[in-house]
């Protein structure tokens, strides 16, 4: 059923492949113009979108997230925008050589082809995901949630109107029309239409692509991102680190979960961190001898130690040594952001270096961990698997390579 | 049933990660040695394996496939030799960025983890993926097919029993010791053992670990290789290209197999190529166009122009333009290597910018699609998909990154 869509957007990818910077930018600034257009058609479609949810007992969270108003959209034009000004990330050489029999060989990026995105929610996903694809040279087939399907449908056509008008092919964006659970399970095996499937959402949405899909996956996975204060840190600057790596906003992937406290600094250091956390309600699920030293934190089980909470919630432990913390986070991280906060840096690079993690940090918050905060731009999601790209997915993480060869005759 | 085995592996994995230079090259060394220490035991395991294939009427090919001798366990060993000599991909830092705050991010090389490779048939597939791999800081699961079983289980004893006399953790190398397709699938659901699977061997067992697995998958795929001469192109050398490619080996993914020439120098080029061909007897089956000019070229069904023959056979047709064989190579290419014989630079930069392989070629051979050819030492195989690593998967494609930040105290 998909196939139509799958053989039509792979053509229009091979086109999209070819352009030029300013081809590409072109399209973009058709997309966005035609956003912001059909502003109007964009909001009724959502408020329909909003009713329905409704009479299925959409809770407030959820409507909220779900919500476009007029600035909302002008926000998504803006955000289709700022991808027009990054730098295109195709045709640069990224290593290069000339053999004894004089080959010369380049190693170039280039698209990856056709990328499937498969999303909840958030209608805005639809253009931010879009934008970042088309800049990059591939194609997108979209799936986003069924309670956004008349948003998404709306600001897809905008966008492949858009396209039509400023006569190119609209079918470099298309959305898949059928929300059904096949419909996702197709997509998932689409391989020779689809080069890269990217899931953004719940742990169980991802869960989902990566048991079944046969397409290659990037998978955007969870955090459940730790710090560990160490017996050299500076208790202050630790304190204010958990403070925001905790509370500057709990509902995201790099937002710290779990604390790991140092023997030796362990009163000291927990009173401290206490204090700010409590300022924001934060509770914390301690081991026995953080309570013997705050009896108000509540017991943590062995659950705690591996759970992400996204909410005003933390676990902290006190370990005996370096090695016992950077044990503890092998066990029970997901590999997305881990903090040491230490004066002694020779600690720091043994941190760093044994952590296996898609971002370490010394002395600082785990939010960092963000395409924009990176200096790649926009992002499309933060990778925790270590294959093709780790970490903030910007723009150069959504190209391949392929080599380039040049000789004079040469034979085997 | 393999969970032991994961659980061993991953263990060992995390030290051999954080391994110096030297050390990985002491593992290796001890690895090499051991196998010629042990050449006697492996050769009568190896003589079992034979005995009993032959049984169950395995053929000579095969047969010779699989075969051991002294001198190839001694070039075993020296081919681990030859990866001790190989830098290592390791530690590399890959780019860096002072951000405004004073954050310093750098991207570093660091090892996958575990590696599953998934191989059939020839048994020096064991300790040629496991050396790449410890070299490359990876732990490895390897998993040959039934028919080398007993050779295999010696050659992995003898390593393992190497780095164990040397003092370092054997479980950095181990093969699944059950050949049952149960234990195939499970290998392939390991995700929380297995950071990235590489299936080596025929088609159907690639498409197999690419439908099952939801580990992350490298694919190392089919070559059906195009050359495309030109009409300006110098037709001797395009002979000798056509001819190297084909027939210098036939048995190889980087061995061409369909040849597209353009119609205004179809009667000269077609002749010469044909005149070179046949010394070595190979079957043409070419389109209505190339059989007027040569009558004795066998008819081409629509399916000889996806055909990977790995033989003395090639399709051949003539194309209008420039423009036609890239289309007909984007329409029935596997996406390995392809090349164009051309005098013309802007054509030949037109067709290798367009054209979507792995590599690209402007006059010469595809058969320099390989790790060794390329300068990376030597290599796992020849991925055609475009996550992660794209042509010959030597050292470095072996490798993952992560980010390391360093900072004063910076919070959001």
């Amino acid at each position: 059923m998909l196939e139509e869509t799958g053989i039509r957007v792979k053509k229009a990818s091979a086109a999209l492949a070819a352009a030029t910077s300013d081809e590409k930018n072109e399209m973009l600034r058709a997309m966005a113009r035609s956003l912001t257009e059909n502003a109007g058609c964009i909001l009724e479609a959502n408020k329909k979108d909003i009713e329905n949810g409704r009479k299925n007992g959409m809770n407030d969270a959820f409507a909220d997230r779900l919500l476009l108003t007029r600035e909302r959209i002008e926000s998504m034009a803006k955000g289709i925008e700022d991808v027009i000004a990054l730098p295109d990330p195709v045709g640069k050489i990224l290593w290069e050589t000339t053999r004894e029999n004089g080959l010369k060989i380049q190693r170039v990026s280039v698209p990856i082809g056709v990328i499937g995105i498969i999303y909840e929610a958030r209608p805005n996903v639809t253009s931010d995901a879009a934008a970042l694809a088309v800049k990059a040279g591939n194609a997108v087939i979209l799936r986003g949630g069924k309670e956004a399907f008349l948003s998404n449908s709306c600001i897809t056509d905008s966008m492949r109107k858009g396209l039509e008008n400023a006569g190119f092919d609209p079918d470099i964006a298309e959305l898949v029309r059928d929300t059904s659970r096949e419909s996702s399970l197709e997509m998932m095996r689409m391989n020779k239409y689809i080069d890269a499937l990217i899931p953004r959402g719940s742990a169980s949405l991802i869960n989902a692509v990566v048991e079944n899909s046969s397409v290659p996956v990037i998978e955007t996975g969870a955090g459940n991102c730790h710090i560990y204060i160490d017996k050299y840190a500076d208790i202050d600057m630790a304190a204010k680190i958990v403070f925001n790596a905790k509370t500057q906003r709990v509902s995201v992937c790099n937002a710290a979960e779990s604390l790991l406290i140092h023997k030796d600094i362990a009163q000291y250091a927990l009173i401290a961190v206490k204090a700010a956390l409590d300022e924001k309600g934060v509770t914390l699920y301690g081991d026995e001898i953080c309570r013997a030293i705050c009896p108000d934190i509540q017991p943590a089980s062995e659950q705690d130690w591996a759970r992400e909470y996204l909410d005003y919630k933390m676990s902290v432990k006190v370990v005996p040594s370096l090695d016992s913390a950077i044990e503890h986070i092998g066990k029970y991280s997901t590999g997305h952001s881990e903090c040491i906060v230490t004066e002694d840096k020779s600690r720091a690079e043994k941190f760093l270096r044994l952590v296996d993690s898609a971002a370490v940090y010394h002395n600082a918050s785990t939010r960092f961990t963000d395409g924009g905060e990176f200096g790649f731009g926009a992002e499309i999601g933060i990778s925790t698997q270590k294959l093709h790209a780790r970490g903030p997915l910007g723009l150069s993480q959504l190209t391949s390579f392929k080599y380039k060869i040049y000789g004079d005759g040469q034979i085997r």
